[in-house]
Parts: C-alpha cells; structure tokens; sequence
C-alpha cells in the first residue's frame, strides 16, 4: 500500500508484534498511520521503534489516543485478557474507538467479546487472518471480516493497509469467526492427508519428487499439499507454521462441532495425528511433521526423516 | 488428437464402453487407429458400430487380429476376468500384443496380471486414468503408467491417441496403480473433508456462495472442494462419480495400508462416512451426497437437501 493522504492523522496500535503482527504494523505505517507497536517482549517492540515506529511500556499507553487497535494475539483467553484482564484496555481505550480482532477463536467467544466492548460505547470488527508473515509484511493479508457498519468504517485505514482482499462477511461479530474456523478445518485436515499420503508414497518405495508432480497435476491436490510438501521432500521442519497451531485450532472446530451436536470424524482423526506429532516432541516444528510421524509409525524412509524434532 | 498416417494399421480393441471407456475408443479411432469395441452391453457395442467403429459381439472376436487391447473395466476383478476368466484373452491375444490396463487396483495384483500375461509373451501396460468421460472423449486424459518399455512401445499409438499427458513411471507393473491408489486417497478424503466442512457452515447459518468463494481463494482450498461443492450449491446429487467409486477406492488404500503395517487414520475416518452414505441409500449418487449426510446427521439445512436419493 502506498502512503494515503487521508491517513494521515488516523492513530492506531498493534498489540503483539509476533513475525504476524510486526508485518501489519510496517504496512500499516507505511500506509501513511501512526502506529504504535505493544508487545509483552519488549525487544521486538524496540526493533520497530529502530525502523521509525512508536513503541508503547504498557497496554494503556500503546492505545491512549488510538482509533484503531489492532490485535494480533495467539487466541481468544489472550484476546480476552488484551481487553479484559487485570492490564486490560477496555476502560482506555478512546471513545469511538475499534478493537480489530485478528486471533482465530470460537465464533460464540468473538460474539460475547463484541458485546461486552459494545457495552461501553466501543467497536469490536471480528477480522481473522490468512496469509502468513510474507503477506503481513507487504501489506497483502486476506482479511475475513464481520461486525457493524460503525466498527468497518472506524477499522477501515488499517484494513485498506494490512489487506489485499478484505472479505465483509457479515454486520455482527462472530461470523468472520465462523468462516476462518471453515478453513482451518479444511487445512488441517488437508495437511494430516497430505502427510498421511506422502508416507505412505515412502512405504512403498515411490519416487516422492514424481509423486508431488503428478498429485499437483491431478484431482488429488489441495493448497496444502502443494504447499507442505515441498518441506517434507527436503527434509526441512523449520516451523513457518507450527504443529500446535492445528492442535489449538482442530480443537476448537472439535468443541465447537460437539456443543452443536456436529459430527466432524475427519477432523477428530486429523486432530489425534497432531496430538500424536506434538507428545512425540515436535510441537513446535513445522506442521508437515505429521509425514515424519507416519514415518516413524510405519517405517517409511523419508528424506531427513532422523533428524532430531526441533528444540528452538 | 489428429489423424495421425503412422497409426494406419494398428488394430485396437476396446473392452468396456462406458462413459471412458467409449470415449478413449472414439479417440483412438479419430487418431487413425482400426478400433473394435467390446462391452457385455450390446446396445453400446451397436452404438459404436453407428459411429463408424467396428464391433464384437464375443471377447475373444475383439482382441482377434489387435496389436492393443484397452480395458476399461471397473477394478482388479473384472480385468483378471477379461484376461484369464473362462471367456479370457490371454489366450487369444496376438503375440507381441500389448495389454493396457486402466482400472484402479491394488499395486500387487497389477505386478501379477503382469507377470502371468507376460509369461505368456504378452505384454501389460499398467496404466490408470484420470480426467473424466468429458477429457476422455477428447483425447485428454491424464495415464500414470508403468511397465516394460516393450509394453510402453507396442501401445504408444493408443495412448497418444487417449491421453494430454502419459507420466511414465517406471519400467514394471504396479507403479502406475499405487500412484493412483495415492491419487484416490487424497481425492477421496478432501471431497469428505469439503462436505464435512460445507455443512457445518450451513449448520452454523453460513452463507454458502460465500463460503465457496472465500474458501476457492484461501489455503483451504482443494481440487476437489473446487470441483464438488458446486453439486451441493445447486443441490443436484445427479452422479458424475458415485459415492460407490470411493467405497471400493478407499477400501483398496485401507487393506493395501493393512497389508503393509501402515496407519491411515483419515482413510479409515473418509471411508466410514462413504460406507454411511451408501447404506443410507445414496451409493450410486454423486459423491458430494456426503454432504448430505453429514445433514442429515446434524440437521443442517442443505439446498435440496430433502431430495431423494437417485434411485436411477
């Protein structure tokens, strides 16, 4: 996004500066807002003052004066505790103000935030994430967003500065919620396939390079299998998205699914594999690591298969 | 495919003229070939006669004089009928002549058609398919074949004349089916995976236009959310592929997996909810009737979810 005159003025911060985070606010400062970055490690919060942003101590001061606060947190008791916990913003934040809530939760969480920020004369924009860190950085985020007319117009700069595409979903709270529970059923259950296909190629001694071709050819491939794959065949479990994202986020689709009395039998497999991989140490590696765990159930040789789980 | 003046000459039969199996004879024969079609359903057999090809009225007539034989049968057992059953062309095939096999079967009983054809002096091609009636007709299919390179020499004009890509594999029997078998696996997973997700959006009030849209344009999307959801948008079960394909094709990959001591926790799970919709009555609807089954197990509101299962 190029700088846009009309920003000027509009002050917003981001809470949490994690490799999601410190992206969306670069480009929301290269926008042309003035931003303000919070994190609980106060070194990240430093590097982004070093390239020229503003940097907050403590929550209260990060969004004094803010229009937009942008939260880019793990989960909703994180997101709960930003808003309404012993540091919590509710009470500083300025009238009139929108909270962007950008952490992938259970709709009916997002919808009880909404109402208790909408309580005290405040704007909530349920407003998930897709894309990873490259996309955050470059301002090119997809956005899947719900919430009142007020909290849209109020969120605005920030969504025309963080978003290639923002997808407005729905006039409350929760739908935006809803939808990015959607696909991440979907892409957890298409990587646990994915891994679970690859080793199985392995087991029976195929050539892993001339199964992605001929899979990403055909009716078999999906967007994770295109997109993980590659990190099995070179044996690389640096995490750019980590085992226990899926184990967090096939667990709430599961709680979810079971309040509605939903049968979900596809994520309920995909969710014990993740469970699996993370009590067998590689929680914290990259998610294509359920190849190795079918690997090591089975005996199937993959490339790098022995290396260690990663410790970082 | 053109006409192609080298291919003047070749004989090839076709045995089995189903919605592929007519089509790759309608290729062959535009490509130059001499082809006779053969299927224990006269009328197809007549139908093709009318559109200029020849016809058999026995399995060994058709194959008498062919230099390539083309099945097009529905799995493992009816290929080893076609080849050594009490009717069976083994014996009956020119020498030198080549056996191309498409139907979808378990790696090791493709390794054994060959070798029992081949000590005959025969050759077998393994080669299973991918595409649809719609490419075959057209020449365009996708073969993922294996086999000696005398096997892949005597039958090139056919798959020339059949096929947009031939992927050619390895130099025996049984690589071309476990490619496939990896192929189905995945196919057969994601489209349970996109109906498991498409109504539990509908479940939860989506809209589902919405959601096709967000999700063909997020990470988790598949091929086959792509190319199925639309039957359930427009509530028309009418099979192009039928919920009993993947009955028999996820039960291949589970006794294959079985056999070689290898966990498939999302086949198992995929092939459950299959097994359900065919005893529910829906095993010879399209496969995207396991949308409606999750329905129908939860109680949301699908478009035309109410429609009988096609009886036809």
């Amino acid at each position: 996004m190029s700088v846009n005159i009309e920003n000027r003025g509009s002050r917003a911060a981001v809470i949490g500066l994690g490799s999601m985070g410190f992206g969306m606010a670069q480009s929301m400062k290269r926008a042309g807002l003035d931003v303000t970055g919070y994190d609980i490690t106060q070194a990240v919060v430093e590097r982004f003052v070093a390239e020229g942003g503003r940097g907050a101590q403590a929550l209260a001061d990060a969004v004094e004066g803010a229009d937009i606060i942008v939260s880019v947190v793990v989960n909703a008791a994180q997101t709960e505790a930003v808003l309404f916990g012993p540091e919590g913003i509710a009470r500083a934040m300025e009238p009139g103000a929108v909270f962007v809530s950008s952490a992938t939760m259970d709709p009916a969480i997002a919808r009880s935030l909404a109402e208790r920020l909408e309580a005290l004369g405040l704007h909530y924009l349920d407003a998930p994430i897709s894309g990873g860190a490259a996309k955050a950085a470059k301002g090119e985020l997809t956005i899947m967003a719900s919430g009142t007319p007020e909290a849209f117009a109020a969120a605005r700069p920030a969504l025309d500065a963080m978003a290639a595409k923002v997808y407005e979903l729905g006039d409350a709270a929760g739908i935006g919620a809803a939808f990015k529970m959607i696909n991440q059923l979907l892409a957890g259950v298409h990587i646990a396939a994915a891994c679970e296909a690859i080793s199985f190629a392995a087991k029976q001694g195929l050539d892993l390079e001339k199964v992605y071709e001929v899979i990403t050819a055909s009716a078999g491939n999906s967007w994770m299998f295109e997109n993980r794959i590659p990190h099995v065949l070179a044996g690389d479990y640096t995490p750019l998205s980590a085992i226990e994202i899926f184990v967090k986020d096939l667990g709430i689709v599961q709680d979810m699914a079971r309040a509605e009395r939903y049968p979900v039998p596809l994520v309920a497999a995909a969710l014990q594999m993740y469970l699996a991989a993370s009590g067998a140490g590689m929680g914290r590696d990259d998610d294509s690591s359920l190849a190795r765990l079918y690997a090591q159930l089975s005996g199937a040789e993959l490339p790098g298969k022995n290396k260690e789980p990663n410790k970082s």
